[in-house]
């Protein structure tokens, strides 16, 4: 169990007696009121904000959720006056900036009062009404996730875990390898990616009731996903899903689950939720202090994701045009690209564009598949920005001076605006599958070839 | 340091009282002098092992070296008389069985002393003779590379070590593979399989100098291995190596080698010296007691093999000429024979025969690829028999009711004489890769495409 301590009952001594006092009580994490005369964002926020910051830090101390007062002010989110419930969202979204600068993950908010005089169901479309459009603010600060993801990962590393399982399948398990890789060239966290149907049979014996086992699933009913977390949960290990459809068998199953809300690009969500977990995962072990800056930048990932694809549009339509008839592609990526060179060739070309695609990874390319390339060998080079791009750089230079057909398709040539220079080599997992989604969408047009059609998947039973 | 306690300065007491000696010294480690009157192979041989075999056992004692009695007794393997050099290597053959009798992994041999009225070049010639020659028994019994092996692998352990790192690229990768599930599968050491090239520039955070770094290498020059061994020994890591021709850059450079000679079926040399190593590390962790018998058995694997190769073929030969036009292969497998899928279809259908060949794991199967074949696409199963085989069996009843083209190779049906039933799954590896060799041969003359023959591979340099 854990406590912290609130200030809400020390509202009549001053903000430093109530931080006194936790410290002799041996409390370090706080719940802060935000209310007269401790903090109230309608009176030198700023400066209120500056100072317990300050404060805070030099205790050493931690606000772990962050509460502005809402029982006795005059704000009520289930106000049957328009005005009245507009005035009492500001007043909350206004709290919700003054928790990130807090670096605050998790804001308390409740329902309001509906008025006597209209029915509960009227009030409650009130409250829904504007606790969504907070959740939406929330959510584009990515506090919403935020708050969850680091709730649970600091959960699970308080009562200590021995390894990290990424496991799914196609899509699935390609999404993870970049994880993989990040965790491999940057942390001591033993980690093990495996393919679902494999890793249940496999009797893997790094896998335990102490590993922590990571899910994603846009439908929340992939079936070999869905048996991998149940055999994972009936050993005793714990479980985390990221699942776009709520209430699925998947997401009722795992110790805890994100969910992202149905939506075009599920898997372009699912990265940067995955960014989350995992660094915040080796933040906990001491092994990545820029956490905080780095959280914030995912934030401005989804504007970068934007202008990248903007800018890759008119490559990919070209792309589309001059392969429409193309039926083989070599895809060669490296480091923590090479889950998007895998998944690319089987996922989309193969899968949803029925177009022969072998992917090879740049470190082996050397060793076999150049003996392919011919003149007019279409090959397709992922570049990033890891320490791996010196491999690509190779191929990129054979590649160039035998087939007049490379496509090549580069991280560098976008300017994530606002992105550390650091942090761009991560960062350009998810700008690469971004762009490479242009793609699909011209070739589906390009080769009148629907994404969604299949031979086999979902239409027949195997 | 290790101490090991020898019974020729108690030659005129009886062999129990030596070893009552060493009990009370704490020492059990024994190197057995046989020589009158604890052990002479020429008199009641049959009779003297089995009493010391049980008195070692009784005392959890442990014979590490055998070394027979050669500088007082009548034999002398650089001897000028071809039939006292005769009569005096049947004395050591006579030996080297006694001392797998005995389980023991080293004998102790001299050269003996040349005659003086011969030049030294003349007695050299004859010492280095018969010492090939009981060489050449040795290895045909396994003790050869054994006793070497499970010196180094049992001095690493004893010396302690973190994880195993198997490195290699293209087919020595692959080769590895393997291994790397066999690992994962049966033991709680921690491995990681790498590509050299990525290996070399990823910060890998599980790499240190406690780390056991493994390569293969057929030449000893190829350039990744050697720049990644290179690089594991700078840090500290001890390095093994297993290298075909003697004498090279890698053999000079690892902490152990163990250099095969050089000779057609290298890989297959390999496999076999990897299964020991391999499975030393887990005997010495205690996770593979059945490790004497599997190592028999490993000295089985030679000739089944070779039977294995005479059954399949006919069919190698059926195929090749079925498929001398097909110019698309897919390449499905699971478990340990991923491994060997991948680099059949990369190292030798794309890089010896230029053929377009796509490897896919069973477990990923019907996450794309599947919507590719059609009925006339060929479609190779490699079936194996460890834990994974039902991933196979549904990918093949799949493809069988799609494609009239499915070439099943299945180790199941090969009979792998005197291997035990436990063992098969894991020798399907070695037997998988060497049925795979036939197609191989039977594709060169079909194709009329020689398997030497490269566009690129050190034709030009990139």
């Amino acid at each position: 169990m854990r406590f912290a301590g609130m200030n809400i009952t020390f509202r009549h001594f001053p903000f430093n007696y109530f931080l006194d006092s936790m410290e002799q009580l041996g409390i370090n994490k706080i719940e802060l009121w935000a209310g007269e005369p401790h903090i109230y964002v309608y009176r030198n926020a700023i400066e209120s904000i500056r100072t317990i910051k300050k404060e805070i830090k030099s205790r050493n101390m931690e606000i772990v959720c962050y509460t502005p007062e809402q029982c006795v002010y005059p704000f009520n989110l289930a106000a049957l006056d328009p005005q009245w419930r507009k005035s009492s969202i500001d007043y909350f979204v206004e709290n919700i900036y003054a928790a990130l600068e807090l670096e605050t993950r998790m804001v308390l908010i409740t329902s309001g009062i509906g008025d006597f005089s209209v029915s509960l169901g009227e009030s409650w479309k009130y409250t829904s009404d504007s606790i969504y459009q907070l959740s939406k603010v929330a959510e584009k600060e990515g506090l919403a996730f935020r708050g969850e993801i680091e709730g649970f990962v600091d959960e699970i590393c308080q009562k200590g875990y021995k390894n990290i399982f990424l496991i799914g399948a196609g899509g699935t398990i390609a999404m993870m390898y970049p994880y993989e890789y990040i965790l491999k060239s940057n942390s001591t966290i033993d980690v093990h990616a495996e393919i679902a149907a494999e890793f249940m049979v496999m009797n893997h014996k790094h896998f335990s009731k102490d590993s922590v086992c990571i899910f994603t699933s846009v439908s929340g009913t992939t079936k070999e996903t869905l048996a991998a977390a149940e055999y994972c949960k009936e050993k005793g290990a714990t479980t985390i899903a990221l699942v776009a459809e709520p209430n699925t068998p998947l997401t009722k199953m795992v110790d805890y689950c994100i969910t992202t809300g149905s939506e075009k690009h599920s898997f372009d969500t699912f990265y940067l939720l995955l960014y989350m977990v995992i660094f915040r995962f080796m933040y906990n072990r001491d092994e990545f202090p820029q956490y905080e800056q780095f959280t914030k930048e995912v934030n401005l990932l989804p504007r970068a994701i934007l202008n990248a694809v903007k800018s890759f549009d008119q490559k990919a339509e070209e792309f589309a045009i001059k392969h429409k008839d193309t039926d083989y592609h070599m895809m060669v990526g490296s480091g923590n690209l090479w889950g998007n060179t895998y998944c690319y060739a089987m996922c989309v070309l193969e899968e949803m564009q029925w177009i022969h695609a072998k992917s090879i990874h740049a470190a082996e390319f050397f060793h076999g598949t150049l003996e392919l390339v011919v003149e007019d060998t279409s090959v397709i080079l992922l570049k990033g920005e890891d320490e791996t791009r010196p491999l690509m750089d190779r191929v990129e230079r054979f590649v160039e001076n035998i087939t007049k057909n490379v496509t090549i398709i580069d991280t560098k040539d976008f300017e994530m605006e606002g992105i550390s220079e650091e942090f761009r080599k991560h960062f350009a997992v998810s700008i690469n599958w971004s762009v490479l989604s242009r793609i699909s969408v011209y070739l589906e047009r390009e080769r009148n070839h629907s994404l969604e059609l299949r031979r086999y998947y979902r239409q027949m039973e195997y």
